[in-house]
Parts: C-alpha cells; structure tokens; sequence
C-alpha cells in the first residue's frame, strides 16, 4: 500500500542513488546547507515573485515512503536493503528558512535554504524545485499582469492550458500575485481561492436560439451574470442579451475579435440601450502587454488563461538547489560551490535584508558567512527588512503558511512588499533586475 | 469523504453552472457531440503528437463527486439542490473516440470526440483539455528532440522545471515520442517508463574531494555508473575518473561550457588514456536545436530538461473542445458551429484519414457528416489509414490504452507513424504544417 498522498516518488532517481551511495560512505549524516536561487531573472524580469512555499511545506509532510515506493525501488533495484530501510523511516527532521510565500526575489535570492544531514535533506531537491520554479514563474506573470491591469479585476481561466493539477497550483498562484479569482474549482476547495464563471459557446449553441440561451442562463443565474455575446453577430447578441435581461444585466464577455475596437463599439450599443453600468469582461488571448494596450478602453474585468498559466513565455523559474555549505569529517563547516563554469555559485550560508529608502527599495542585500552558527537571518540592518523567516523548525512546518490562511496570508504580503518596488519595476518590457543584488561578508 | 483520487473539482466553475441551467431549462439532456481540436500547430510546428490519452482515460473514470466536492459545491452556492442530487451519481456513461495515444495530428484533426448528453459531457472539458493539450504539446517537443537526436539516446530529465504532477505526465509523454528514459521515479513506477540518473555536483561537493566522491560513487554503483566531471576543472576530473575508475568507466556527463568544443577535448582525453568506450552524456540547456548543433560531436547520449517538459517554447498545444453536433428538442441532429469570428470551427461529426502514397503521408482527410449515425469512422478509403479508435464505449474504457501498456502501445504507435512523414516535417524551423488538412462531405 502506499502512504497516503505520497510524495517522496516526484523526484529525481539520481538523489536516492546519491543516498544510496552516502549511507555506504558515511557521508550521509554529514550536515549540510541547500540553497535555493535563481541565477539570473528568466524572461528579462525585472523582479520575481516567490510562490508554491505553502504547497512545498505540505508536500514535504507527505513525503514518506510507504510499501508501494519501497517496493519499487527495491523491484528495480535503484537502491540497496539498507536503503530501503532508511527510507522506511524517513520524515524530514531538519529545518527550514525562506522567503515568505508572495516576497520579491532577485538575481541570488536564497528563496529557500534547507539544512539537515545530506541524506535528509538532498532527497528534497526535486520537489522543491518543481514546486517553486513553477508557481514562482505563474506568480512573476501574474504580478506583471495585475500592475498592467491597475484597479481593474483580473481572473485566471487558464486550467485548460496546464496540467490538470498544475492547474490548481497556478490559479494560487496568480491569485497570491494579485488575481482576484480563478474557474477552477479545486483551487477554490482547496485554497480558498474566490472562484468564477460566465458561459462557454456551446451553452449558446446547444439551444436553438441565442435567446433561448440567454433566457436559460438568467432563469438559472439571475441578471447579475454575465452573457457571452460573440457566437454568432456581436451586435445583434447584445441587443438579444438587452432585450432578455434588461438594463440591469451584470456583464457580456468578449472573446474574440480586435478587442479596443470590439469593446468599444459594444459599450457604446450598451449605452444607447440604456445598459450603462452593465460590465464589459474581455477574454482572449490576453497577457500583461494586451492589457496594458486596453488600458484606455471601456473593459471592467479581464479574463486571463493561457498566458498567465504558462508563465507568459517564461513556463519555469529556473531556480536551482545547491550545496553551499557541509560539515567535514571534523564537524568544522565549509562553504562550498561549483567552480568550473560561468554556472558557478555563491557558496556559504546566507542572511537576505531588502535595503530600503524612504520606504522604496534599493537592494537586494545579501549577508554571506563561511561559517554558519554565528549567521542571524532576523538581525535588522538599519533601514532594511529581513526577508527570511523559519517555515521548517526541526520537521516542524510553520502551520501559519500552510493551506487557506497561508495562501491570503502570502497574497496580503506580496501586495504589500510590491509597494515598494521602484517606478521602474513596474515596466513590462525585457531589462535587467530592477534591484542590484549586494553581496557583503556577514563577518 | 472525498471520492479517492476524484478529478471532479479540476474544472472550471462554468461547466457545473451550465449544467445546472441546462438541467433548469431541459437541454441537459439533448444528446451532443463535442469535439477537440486544434486550429492550428502552435509554434509553427510541422505536426503534432497526441499524447495524455491514457491518462485522460483513467482520469475521466476518476471524475466522481464524494461528500467534499459536493459540500464544497453546495457551501458555495454554485450549483442548486438538483444539480448536487444530480452529480451525486455522475459516471460518464457516454461514448468517447479519438485518435490513437502516439498519433501525430494536424490543424482540425479530431483528436479526440466525446458523445453523450449535453450534462455528462459538458462537464469533461477542462480535464479533457488539460490533460490533452499539456502531453501533446510536450510529446511535440520530444518527438522533435528525436528526430534532431537519430540514433542516440535520448532522456527526460526535467522534473525539477515542471510543476511536481506535471513532471510524471511530462516523464511518459516524452517517452512515448521517442525518449528512452526519464530521472522520475514516479513516472517509473506509475507508467513503467525506464529511469536513470548520474549524480549531481552537490555530491561531489560533499566529499573532501572530487577523487573520494568519484571512488564512493563507483562503490555503490559498480564502474557502468556515469560520473559528472564538471564540478571543478574539466580535464582534471576526466583524469581523476579514469584514475579511480580505470578505462572501463561507463561514462561522463558534461553539464556546463560550450558543448561541441568541451565534447570534442573530453573525448580526445579519454581516448589518450584508453577509455575508448566510456560514453559522453551532455545535459546544460538542450533542446533541439542544440541536439541538432550537436549531430557531428563525439556525444553519445543527450539528457534534456527544462525545453521538453516546457514544450520547448510552446508549453500548451493550445487545443479547444467545441460542441459541433446536437439533437433538438425533435431529436434530430444539428450541425453547429461559432460564426463570429476567424475563432469559427467546423460543425458536424467528423472521420478522419490519413492519406498515403508510397508509405509517405499526404493528407489529413476529414469527412465531415452533417448528420450522426450514419457516418463510419472505421471505413476504409483506398489508400489511407483509419485515425479514430473507440477509446470509451458507453462508459467503458479501453483497457489495452490504459497503465504501463498503453504507454508502450503509445510508443510503438508512434514511432511507426513518424515515418510516414514526408522529409519536410522533420524540419525544425518554423512552418506550415508538413500535411494539408482537406474537408470533404460524409455523403
């Protein structure tokens, strides 16, 4: 049987063959720090949105081991006996610290720093990254989507054009990075994500009338709905859309044709009709640029599914968990990192402060120490936030960031903390960081 | 209590409230067949590979609603008393044919065509969609990877870029387009694809030195395992392989660098000291264009991460489901079909074939029938192959499509009918689609 849920097989072979190898050597029960970061900004952002915190600490819970896992790795012979023995009773015990879920994050950023023996701590590596890279990278489009956007409401219909559960894991994430509301329904049970809904073609199509539709739909939804008005003729389906409902129709939705042109002509037949507070929502194919290019127009509402599910031309974060610290034989700590390449990294364990002036940020501040007790990650340089807070406390998840509490929680930070990005940060087009990331010796 | 494993909440909210009209008004009852297609090959691919079928056809047996999502559903109002009783006792008991998991598709190509009443069928859209449209677009990819890579083995090793679940879909999708192998342990376990791994630099890192994590690693995993040599300097972790390994070493992996010229200088190294045999994988950012760049390299062996599991560019194949065909309150079928705008489609039930000449492909047939019962989507035009199979007969799924064997059914299917392509598909630039899609009458 497997354990509930489990989560320990959504990861990469070679890490359990790493822990096989480790147990034999010994250097499994060496402690070790993991960082996770990004290199650079992918897709010319210029700032990131961390996401999927709240859904990793949940799913690091459900990381165990049960009889189907082990059996399989025993079957195919990916790990030895005394593996599977140690996996049998693997629950992460070490600890955890991180951006908070909806922070900002830079070029070298520690999102998230994992710290407990290498075994316990390198088998994470994979689920980690997944989760972060890709609710990261929804959230980043998201953000610049909800800036572009102003006060008007957005909402995620993009579940079609992801994974069935990535899908859930976006519509979070969009709505932590500012989206008002998501179609999917699973998001909403299980996120408390507000969940929302007009009418696709075929309800118009499978009645004999785009009357008959209409009527259908306000007999069931009341007039506060909102009616899809572009199956066949767009003026003549608001005048049908007018004649059924009344002045007092909620909305129409728009999801074809040039939209500047098509939302302006139909606001203006809706107010010849005397509908003039019902609301236009505009549905296809938009992202952050459409947006921004309608922002003169006469649209309430905007309604996004591709492109902020797949990132908007970014689909993945690409963030990467390395080794920047371990213990030697001696228990004495060493910062280590990968020198080969233009890839290498910042080895040592790090402390993150957003530098701040008259409450506009400047820096991405970065406190990096070759040792490792001595680092305070909560210490106040003056006039900087800390960004790092405990989410793991020696395999205990900090229950304030886990399921409906934490997604609000994280979407109430991240509006907050997005106040104090620089004017510049707000541009959609491709640049550089709108921070620079200041990397000082924590000595 | 939740159904176990139930998908009946990954959907988006309009389906249930469109149902729940529809049950009002009594068209949720008219009989419908709706279709999904794509309008065109996203990211001017020459074809398209279908993949998820399998999937999608456990997850439609799945789509049950327990205590949870009905309370859900309830507590927030979106559907009525009816509509709960309703879904209460949802299996989908309707019709399900489509192409086969592994086909290749074209602009218009009924990938896949769902019959039933308006209530049971509305309702698999999101599912049907999500499933469909994130597995083909990264079978694309793969099968373009495949093509660029010809003889040499190519593995999935992009989990880490893709939402956790996602990963596992993306996993057996590139296995069935022609990759041998996948890093994901769940796609192992769940879908019978091969798995492999190296080691990352973080255990070479660990280690005191690269020599003790290259001896530990050989320990554990016998001199066949492949050693990752860029962790410090290039040429002295292929001597320090050789050293510790001796020349029967399995192989290397080269992560970091330009690839052709670090390729080229490993292999004359190990030549030099007589590891003739030890394999080159390389693994930093490929995708197919760099595969193809790398076609007169000493490589032996790709490993691709984040462009197959992201589509290579094209994360979604951007596939829609439209209702096409219903009965009116007579019971007599009507064609339908959006008329707006260039977002128009193709009414009707439709057969489709691929027409051949010489073994090669020429056209993507599509009989389109404006009435139902009559048209055959088995018949046999002369010269052409029949694309639909019977995936769900009245509520029963195809058990050969299902598990580990419709993968490697998949897999088979797929690599036979790739070489009916004409030379022009396996282009890799941007294009028309390598097949003309004709419409011709059913009659």
């Amino acid at each position: 049987m497997s354990a509930p849920d489990s989560t320990a097989l959504l990861t990469d072979r070679y890490e359990l063959t790493m822990l096989d190898a480790a147990l034999r050597d010994g250097t499994a029960h060496r402690r070790c720090v993991f960082e996770v970061f990004g290199r650079r900004l992918a897709g010319g952002r210029r700032f990131g949105v961390v996401a999927g915190t709240g859904r990793l600490l949940q799913l690091i819970e459900d990381f165990r081991f049960g009889d189907d896992e082990l059996r399989y790795l025993r079957d195919e012979r990916i790990v030895d006996a005394e593996t599977v023995r140690w996996l049998e009773g693997y629950s992460f015990a070490g600890s955890v610290t991180g951006y908070r879920e909806g922070e900002l994050y830079f070029p070298g950023s520690p999102v998230l720093t994992v710290e407990g023996t290498f075994a316990e701590a390198v088998i994470l590596e994979t689920l980690a990254l997944s989760v972060l890279n890709h609710d990261s990278a929804v959230a980043t489009a998201a953000a610049r989507m909800s800036i572009a956007a102003g006060s008007r409401p957005l909402a995620e219909m993009g579940s079609r054009r992801a994974g069935e559960r990535s899908a859930v894991a976006a519509a979070r994430a969009a709505h932590i990075a500012g989206f008002g509301a998501t179609s999917n329904l699973r998001a909403g049970a299980e996120w408390g994500v507000p969940t929302m809904g007009t009418a696709a073609h075929s309800w118009t199509l499978l009645h004999d009338s785009e009357e008959d539709a209409f009527r259908a739909q306000i007999d069931a939804l009341g007039t506060a709905t909102t009616l899809l008005i572009d199956t066949y003729d767009i003026p003549t389906g608001v005048d049908t859309a007018i004649r059924v409902a009344g002045t007092g129709l909620g909305g129409v939705r728009i999801d074809s044709g040039d939209l500047p042109t098509v939302a302006a002509q139909v606001r203006r037949q809706l107010d010849a009709l005397g509908a003039t507070r019902t609301r236009i929502t505009v549905t296809s194919d938009l992202d952050e640029f459409a947006i921004a290019a309608l922002a003169a127009s006469p649209v309430d509402a905007y309604g996004v599914g591709t492109s902020v599910v797949t990132g908007s031309g970014t689909p993945t974060a690409g963030m990467v968990y390395k080794l920047v610290a371990r213990q030697d034989a001696a228990g004495g700590w060493v910062p280590v990192a990968k020198t080969s390449t233009a890839k290498g990294s910042q080895g040592g364990r790090k402390a993150a402060f957003r530098t701040l002036a008259d409450g506009v940020a400047t820096s991405e501040l970065i406190a990096v120490s070759d040792g490792f007790d001595e680092l305070d990650t909560a210490v106040e340089h003056p006039g900087s936030r800390a960004l790092q807070t405990t989410l793991i406390d020696h395999g205990r998840p900090d229950t304030a960031a886990l399921g409906d509490a934490g997604v609000a929680a994280a979407r109430e930070h991240h509006m907050r903390v997005r106040e104090e990005l620089p004017l510049a940060a707000r541009a959609l087009s491709r640049s550089d960081p709108a921070l620079p990331t200041v990397y000082v010796d924590a000595a």
